[in-house]
Parts: structure tokens; C-alpha cells; sequence
């Protein structure tokens, strides 16, 4: 790698859009984890496609890695700069570019966040459902097939993207999909392009879908006596095909950090938080199917929030549960890890890790988005005690292992960064040396955000 | 090639179940379309993964091709040997493996045909909603990443398969995907597959995704006096968010192919055919909306089909479409093709095909699944005039340039096949590179169904 060459070039390209500095390379080594500091060599701030072209040239030609950065929110150290380089950092690229109402599409830069999206549309009647906990750049949220709350209806950013720009490693600017919903015009490269981590190419421009805004909303938290007949709920609320928007499961863990520090009053007891999408008489006809399930199974304490500030308050309580967790235990550090199992083994999955958590002393709490069988677990470890850090891992890994057990997936939404590329044979077997392939083919010289996801030198076989 | 180096250990490994007999090389050099005979050299017939493995290490040790055969019903030329080799029978494997009802998820070998796994599935409360026109089998519906009448609401094969065995080009077996409905861990090789035409490697197992049967079915037909009315229809009932389970457009011309060649009774006019899923009352609700639709465009003569029998008779008719239309010109043939269009410039998009087609003089009857925006054109030409050959190739050439200027794609659910691959370039530009280039990474021989969507030598720059 030679660094020394590529900056002259990239100053002249950027100008002050190309820093050095101490503490914006600080800032761009940081993360939402458990990851020690990672400090980029520089990072650039690109404004157009045309931009991060030439970057790509540049740093091809040099060998010098280049990590794109969203907002920095992944969990996973995905956006680390883990062999140095350039961290792009993709915010001065955050535009609408064009509202298709009528084909419920629109085009965006992917250095916009999603609550500035959903700012931009709401005259329209439109809405873009995907929702991370954080409040993350669609561009972050693409590169790590992002999900969130309402993926049980509207599905994660693999069924949301529908057309990307996207730059090579070597600068060549490619366009994947169109603006028609579905084409079996070759091989999906808007889907191999979502969920890479930004390991073949820094995306551009996306043209997502959109939801229009439902006639009517409801959502209600209930609270359960144990796990297990929240978890029922949820599988028999699937499996009868209620059309349910969200369905989401917190602990009592979580119940009791959502009453300290959102001022909550919730029962310290497991809950759901489920929202219904429809038509007025859809939407009742839902609620009152779910009610019936809930009954059966011994839910009590439905709180409904009809009104719109209800339900805006009760799911950023939602979003705001990562922070509400580590004040569980104030200056504690999160170890969060998501796996996601087919339904059936749910409840089975949950309590396992529940007892996992018990038995090594932690503050833990789970929750998750139950409708497609993904739940989290946000463990609390003190920075200063590393054995701490390793039983974290050791009870990350074990949830990893017992996805891939049950016919599961050891991360649903959060992705593989540096967390968990060790576990990926595990999970694909010699589908991570066709990953590995796909990746040398792509970007033969390894410079975009090496060290994630793919095999290194010498772990291929 | 040194196909005769591979015979002797694909005898030994298939016994009869390798044939070099003149019917059934001839059976699997014939297509569904305009493509002429392309005589394989041998048909191979396994009946195990471990089996598809050893037919491929044979082949890749002797660089013989093999073309993956489901039912032979695709329409691009797409299971043709265009470079002989082996024509790779999926027929002996067709077991319903699993089906995970807790889960809704089936697991089936690929050489299942779409009907047979219905009728499997039919005392299970679940079913497989994918259904193009013909009884494709389940591999080769994802081989193309097929769609057809119900995707508007259940998603195409992309949406559907959740994880699949493939033996890769040189006898490696991988596993993509997992049971679980979502996952964040690497790249998307389960999306990368489908749609990739058995240029990649040979899916020997697929886990698809069930639907519940709904509790209420509601189907209807419904004449409109002009396209533009029908399209209008579509677009407001789709705007609207009414979810809807089937929207079909068919024109005059395939209406009256519909009164002779099935027996029905329907005005020779441009109709849709829809059909609603959900609750008693959710069905009734959709169905009036709907309604309110219609009569506000002009769209009269309703007929309902609320009877199993009724709808069922009204699909079969809708699936049978192509024989009906081969029928309007006895002893033609047809040349069929298919673009998918932002819904905004559906009408203007079907109405520009149908001027080409009269100024052609030909018959060219035209139909598709409106509401996703794809329609079809069954151009009918004599075999025995080649000139009509080429002006129905012009006109479907032109439809493919109106998809791209439209911003749309030129096939949303045929694929690519031997038709197509020359308006590879015009679809994604420096896109069909890498499409090439992960080709190569995975197929460095190229003997996968060689001459199939990527670009061939010299076509590269």
C-alpha cells in the first residue's frame, strides 16, 4: 500500500473535503460497540457519483483500501477502517433525487438517513417502512440488509431496493435494476450488491420502494406472564395470516429500562408491541383477531395507542431501546447480537439464550422482531474488565451456534462486519469460498473494506 | 470438448439413465418457442445430489457442457445445449422433501413441477402461489425467476425460494440461505442463483416459502371499452393499496381466443381478471373498492366467480392463454416475449406495442400481469415464412427498447435465454461485465449452459 501516493491526487480531487485531521479520523474510527478504535488515514467526503469514481481510481491504482461510513451506527464494526486507508464517508451525498409518487418509487443518495427520508415525503402519502434501531443512512442500511420493526409486512432492504448506482473497485460506474418491479433479466446484481458491506462497490444512488401511508393505524404493547405464550402469540398470529405491520418482543429486562429511562409504566413482565396497517374496518378486524389470540394464550394489559402521539412515542420508546438498555447499567458498554431461527424453534431459541445470559451473571436483555423469528440480545460488560467482554462473545457465539442448529441464520439484520466473519464457514460452508471468488472477481486488489465478511489470505482452503 | 472421454464414466456412474438415443436427444432439443432444434449429445438423468456432483466433475474434468432440463417450457431457448454436451434431466428429481408447516416452508428437489407440489400441499391449509402459464417445474421456475398471475401480491421466485443446494460447475456442493426469513450473513448467493439460468451451477434442492390458503376467495372478470381504461384500473387499484392476489390484463384479441379455443362467453374486449384474497369480510371490502374502481373508468360486464369451480375454470382458462392464442392462427407458431415497465407507462407502453403489431399486420394478441407492470406479446408467425420470423423479432426488439427508455426492463419474468442475450449491453451496460465476471469466478470452463446471458469471447471489451 502506498498511502503517500494517492493523497496528493485526492487533495487536488477534494480539497478541504479530504481530511487528516486527529479528530475526524477519530470520529471515523469509533463505533456503536464493543470494537476497539480503528483509525482511518484519511477520510474524504465525496459529492457525486463522479467523485467517488475517481477516488476508487485513485486508491486502485495505489492499493490503498478505501471503507465507505454512513452514519456510523453498525453494530458489527462494519465500518471500520480495519487495514486503514480511506474512510468515504458518503453525507455530503444525501439528496432526494426524484419522487415517483405514481410508481411509489423514489431515488435517493445514499448518505441520507431515514428519518430525513421519511421527513421529505410526508406530503406525499408515501412512506419507506425499513427502520433500524438507529437512525441510519440508506446507504448503511442497504449495504447491511437492514430490517427493523415492520419487515414482518414490508420486508427488509433485500425487497426494497430496487435499482442501485453503484461504483467499482476500479471506478467503472455501474447501474443495476430499472424502475419495473421485478426482471429476469440476468443475474440479480442489485441483490448481490445489497447486504455486501460495502466489499464490491460504494452504492451511489438507490431507487426504493415506497408503502403508502395506511388509512389506518393501531398499535398496542401487551404484556405476557411468561416467554413462551408471548412467543405463541406471535407464531399463531403468523400462522392464521393476520396481516400484522409489527410485532415486536421485549423482555421484562427491557419493560424495566423502557420505565427508567423513557418513562415508561409498563409491567416489568414480557411484552409484545404490535401495530396493524389497513383500512379502517381491515385494521379493527385484526386487531380483534389478535385480541382473541392474545386471550387464549393469556395476555393481559393491553395499552392501545390510537392516537398518533401514542403511537409516535411508543415506537421511538421502541427504537430508543439500545440506549435504555445500557443505562441498565450506567458506563456499561453493549455487546449486541442478533440471530434469527425459523418460528417453530423461537420460543426454544429465546429461552436458551435467556438461560445462557442467567448463567454467566449479565445484564442481558432480548428483544426483538419476533414475526420473522430475529431477536437480539444486548449484553452489558464494564469496558475495564475484559473477561467480561469474552463471555459476552462466548454467549454471542453460542446464540450463533444454536441459530445454525435450529436452521437458522447467526445474524438476521445486523450483519457480518468484524463480528462475525469467523462464524461465517460455519454458517455457509464452502459457499464462503464462492463468496470469496465473487470478491476477488470484483475487486481483484482487496481494497474495498477489506477484512470483512470474505475469507483473508490464507483461510481459504 | 472431448465428450467422448466423459461418456464412459457417466455410463458407468448412470447406466441407462444416460441416454444418447435420437428421440430423447431430439425431445431435449426441441423448445417451447421459435428456437430451432438443438440436438444435445446425451440426456443424463440422475436421481441424487451426488450424482448431479459427479456428472459435473466429469464434465468440468473433460470440459463437456451441461444445459440443466426442468419441463422444457421455457420460452427463451433458455434449456437448449446451443453447445451440445449433456441435456442434465432433473426429471428423477422430484420429491416433496420436507414440509415444514409450522414454518411455512417446503422443501422439494427441483425437478417438482408446480402443479404436483400443489396437489402435495392441498390437505396442508398451505400453498406455493408462484405460477406461471406453464406447469414449469420448481427448478426451473427459479432458473428463471419466474413470476405469473399472483406475484403482484406473493412476490416472483426471488421473493419465494429461501435457500437452496447447488452443485456448482465443478462438483462442489453448497448450501445458500437457511430456514430462517431473513439473514444478514454475506452475500445473497441464494438471490444470485436464481434467475441465473443454470449458468452458475444446478440447484439440487429448493426451500420455497408457503402461503396460507385464504380463508375467502373472490375472482372476477371485467370488460373495459378501450385499453387505456383497463390500465387506468390497474394503476388506481394498485395506488390505492388494495391488496390484491391477481390483476391480469387481457386484450380483445385474447378474449376472443378465450371464446374459441375454451368455450367462454367473454365481450371481445380488453377485460381484467382479478382475483382477492383475505377474511369474509376483508374479500368483500377489497372487492367493492375495486368495484368502485371500475365503474368510475367506464369498465362494465362484472362476472364473479365465487365458486371453486368457477375460479378455478376462469384460471385455467387465464394459464391456457398460450395455446388459445397459438389457435387464433392454425399451424403457426409463436413467437412470445415479455417487458415490464414502470406502472406510470404501462398504458402508453401497451399501446405502443399494439400499434406495432397492427402496422405489422399481424397477429399478435396481448396479455400480462399488469399489476407488477409486465405484459406479454404472443406474436404468430409461419414457420414455414421466415420474413415473418424476423418482423416479429423486429417488434419484440422494439419492445425490449421501449422497456429501457421507459425505464423499465425487457423481460420481467422470461429471462434471457438464447433471445435475448444480445440486448444484454443495452439492459445494464458495464452491468453485464461483472455479470461476466462472476460467470468466469464461478465457471471458469464455462461449460454451465454455455451461450446463456453472460458475454461470450470477443463480445467483451
Amino acid at each position: 500500500m502506498t498511502l503517500n501516493d494517492a493523497l496528493d491526487p485526492l487533495k487536488l480531487l477534494l480539497g478541504d473535503r479530504l481530511s487528516l485531521s486527529s479528530a475526524m479520523r477519530a470520529e471515523h474510527g469509533a463505533n456503536e460497540s464493543y470494537f476497539p478504535q480503528m483509525l482511518p488515514d484519511a477520510v474524504a467526503f465525496p459529492e457525486s457519483t463522479a467523485e467517488v469514481a475517481e477516488i476508487m481510481r485513485i486508491c486502485a491504482a495505489n492499493g490503498v483500501p478505501v471503507t465507505p461510513w454512513g452514519a456510523g451506527t453498525s453494530l458489527e464494526g462494519h465500518a471500520l477502517a480495519a487495514q486503514g486507508g480511506i474512510s468515504l464517508d458518503m453525507g455530503r451525498m444525501a439528496a432526494v433525487l426524484e419522487v415517483l409518487a405514481d410508481d411509489m418509487l423514489v431515488v435517493v443518495q445514499p448518505g441520507i438517513t431515514r428519518e430525513a427520508l421519511n421527513a421529505h415525503l410526508r406530503d406525499t402519502g408515501l412512506f419507506f417502512p425499513i427502520d433500524p434501531g438507529a437512525n441510519a443512512t440508506l446507504g448503511g442500511m442497504a449495504a447491511t440488509r437492514a430490517s427493523g420493526t415492520a419487515a414482518v409486512r414490508y420486508g427488509t432492504m433485500r425487497d426494497n431496493v430496487l435499482a442501485a448506482e453503484v461504483v467499482l473497485a476500479d471506478g467503472r460506474v455501474i447501474r443495476t435494476g430499472s424502475r419495473a418491479r421485478k426482471s429476469s433479466a440476468g443475474y440479480d446484481l442489485t441483490g448481490l450488491f445489497v447486504g455486501s458491506e460495502g466489499t464490491l462497490g460504494v452504492m451511489t444512488e438507490l431507487t426504493l420502494k415506497l408503502q403508502g401511508q395506511p388509512e389506518a393505524i393501531s398499535a398496542a404493547t401487551c404484556a405476557f406472564a411468561d416467554l413462551a405464550a408471548a412467543v405463541d402469540t406471535v407464531i399463531s398470529t403468523i400462522q392464521m395470516g393476520i396481516p400484522i405491520a409489527r410485532i415486536e418482543f421485549v423482555d421484562a429486562a427491557t419493560a424495566a429500562a423502557f420505565n427508567a429511562y423513557a418513562g415508561a409504566s409498563l409491567p416489568e413482565l414480557p411484552h409484545l408491541m404490535v401495530e396493524f396497517h389497513g383500512t379502517e374496518a381491515g385494521v379493527r378486524e385484526q386487531a380483534e383477531r389478535f385480541g382473541e389470540i392474545v386471550a387464549e394464550l393469556g395476555g393481559a394489559d393491553f395499552a392501545w395507542a390510537d392516537r398518533p402521539e401514542d403511537r409516535s412515542r411508543l415506537w421511538k420508546m421502541r427504537h430508543g431501546a439500545y440506549p435504555a438498555c445500557l443505562a441498565l447499567r450506567p458506563g456499561s458498554m453493549g455487546v449486541v447480537t442478533d440471530i434469527c431461527v425459523p418460528i417453530s424453534r423461537l420460543a426454544e431459541a429465546v429461552e436458551e439464550t435467556r438461560k445462557d445470559i442467567a448463567a454467566q451473571g449479565m445484564i442481558g436483555p432480548i428483544l426483538g422482531h419476533v414475526g420473522d423469528g430475529n431477536f437480539h440480545a444486548i449484553l452489558l460488560v464494564d469496558r475495564n474488565l475484559p473477561e467480561e467482554l469474552t463471555r459476552a462473545k462466548w454467549i454471542a457465539a453460542r446464540m450463533a451456534a444454536r441459530a445454525h442448529r435450529m436452521g437458522g441464520t447467526m445474524t438476521g439484520e445486523h450483519g457480518v462486519g468484524m463480528g462475525k466473519r469467523h462464524l461465517m464457514r460455519d454458517e455457509h460452508g464452502a459457499g464462503w469460498e464462492v463468496m470469496g471468488a465473487i470478491k476477488a472477481a470484483l475487486d481483484p486488489r482487496g481494497i474495498l473494506n477489506p477484512g470483512k465478511i470474505v475469507p483473508g489470505a490464507g483461510e481459504q482452503p
